[in-house]
């Protein structure tokens, strides 16, 4: 029998978030069903409310960046017990025979991934509703195991802001020795200063504004850098192994590019929109821009393994369900340090 | 004692190239002195012959795709025997000491390499002259070793075009079972579709017109795609490992971006501007878009054995040196295939 659950809907892109009862499905075979103690406030969640990438379908209830408790399983369901404390990202599943499912890049699926909400499910074809809300049942291969040593209610923002800049420290194998930039200090930001240092790069935040120095050095970074400084720019010519570009909005990647060192990469992660740059110091040191989009189930996996063992999280703000709206308000004026997470046992 | 040597050199920015004699120096304890053969003529010995760089130090004497044979050297050059088959690339020198020449990646060097011709050496401070001469004098460690079994006319352009286009094909791991596309059909373009081939990949050509595809196939393309027919692109969506792209002028990226596979890379060898690209595609499928140059030595060397051992070396049209300005005329209109060759006996 579908389970009754009470969540927070947008019913149209003009309206506030406000209580919404819906319907999750009985659990299948392999599904497990979990209590949803917190969970994280992505600025995604925000666009997508408000049809800002104009693909919305209503009612949506958002959220990708879930972390509770298993309270229920489907029969062939054998990875978590009840009561295991666990996660969801922003995938629910994908087709599980292509060659990127194959090769644990569900994210990349070839047919597309289910996304947490705001998608359809690839079996009965219903929308997919989010984290803002009290339950979820999701496949338990896209389930992940928290570390139980964390503070919870920290972990969400690991779930999408972390594995978002995690996935490229390590496909383009940061460790010790290495030079890593990060370009902007928001949600994504703010982590990918902290995972670096933990794998033990030298990290610099390249940003636009010295105020964030204090933050960004006791986040892990080593130097900060003022990116509308010719000098100081010139300064960090040739030095970056990895820089990760967590802007969101449209912004030139030009003064950038001759700070990447031979063979760097500079990788957007939080960018959608058009690019542009200089070839000649790409030619001239074999350095390239690429994208990249959240990570693996696997990698997920990982990421929270690290986590747990160097009990990193993520700084958040606390919020009850109700103030939601408030949030959001504050998010678009960038006024959040550094993720919003909801209480769900505040609704 | 220096060597009186008879070249062409162009005097000014808009003079006709002509007969100039220079000196070469006396040769260093590590240098060969080289009676060349054969020259290539690279589009890049116009763009300086002309100064549409702006940095053109006059008088230049071009050419950086040189085949001789060693007839003199120093008394601590021990790489060649009087005799050897060489050839010389874009490069005559680099520090030595960096990272990047440690590395087997001198045209990455730290300080700069030395250019072939128009460069500074770096010892005397004397300006280098190129391979539209008689004969050059070279740092032995700069000097390749050319298998005997080529057509020795047709290896001059595997110096220049052919290890521009080799090089990523290595750095990018291309083998059996890749797909791997190729922009443009020039110089650059045909070496690229040969070296592709020879090393198993599937090769397509991407171009803005059909007229191209009888000759894309006999030099080793398996398919031919006009990139400005949308159908065409579309079906080859999420395909290729690597895009050689060789277009040396201003060109829209966008189109290419999406028919690159999870994890690929369009790598540019050939043009030096602005370029511009949508994040998405790169995003959805961690695609990359790079900038690569020329080759290092070591590579250089790996090249030519390849080709020796496969029996590959340019389509090429050998011209009189006295015949380099109407050459120079027809390259503007693209009318030659694919590389004009300097018979350097015909001074």
């Amino acid at each position: 029998m579908p389970i009754k659950v009470l969540g927070y809907a947008a019913q149209s892109s003009t309206s506030a978030l406000a209580p919404y009862t819906f319907e999750r499905r009985d659990p299948r075979e392999d599904d497990v069903v979990i209590e949803i103690d917190y969970c994280g406030v992505c600025h995604s969640d925000l666009h997508q409310a408000k049809n800002d990438w104009g693909f919305s379908q209503y009612p949506i209830v958002p959220g990708h960046e879930i972390v509770g408790h298993v309270i229920a399983k489907g029969e062939n369901a054998t990875k978590f017990q009840i009561g295991d404390v666990v996660g969801i990202g922003c995938m629910v599943d994908s087709c599980q025979t292509c060659s990127a499912c194959h090769s644990d890049l569900e994210q990349y699926c070839e047919e597309g991934n289910t996304a947490t909400y705001g998608s359809l499910d690839r079996h009965d074809g219903r929308m997919t509703y989010g984290g803002y809300s009290k339950t979820i049942v999701c496949r338990e291969k896209f389930v992940l195991k928290v570390p139980e040593n964390l503070d919870l209610k920290a972990v969400p923002p690991l779930l999408c802001a972390g594995i978002t800049t995690w996935s490229p420290l390590r496909h383009w194998n940061v460790g010790s020795g290495s030079k890593v930039a990060v370009v902007g200090l928001g949600g994504l930001g703010h982590m990918a200063i902290k995972l670096a240092h933990a794998l033990g790069a030298e990290v610099t935040l390249l940003t636009r504004s010295m105020d964030k120095e204090k933050d960004a050095r006791l986040l892990g970074a080593h130097h900060v850098v003022l990116s509308t400084n010719e000098a100081q720019m010139k300064q960090v010519t040739n030095q970056f192994d990895l820089i990760i570009d967590t802007v969101p909005y449209d912004h030139d990647l030009k003064p950038y590019i001759p700070t990447l060192a031979l063979n760097g990469t500079l990788v957007l992660v939080g960018y959608l929109g058009e690019i542009s740059a200089h070839s000649v110091p790409m030619i001239l040191g074999r350095k390239s821009i690429a994208g990249s989009l959240i990570g693996g189930i696997k990698e997920t996996q990982e990421l929270l393994d690290f986590c747990g063992k160097h009990n990193i999280v993520s700084e958040i703000e606390l919020i009850n369900m109700s103030n939601i709206n408030e949030a959001y308000e504050r998010m678009l004026k960038s006024d959040v340090k550094y993720r919003f997470v909801i209480d769900n046992n505040t609704f």
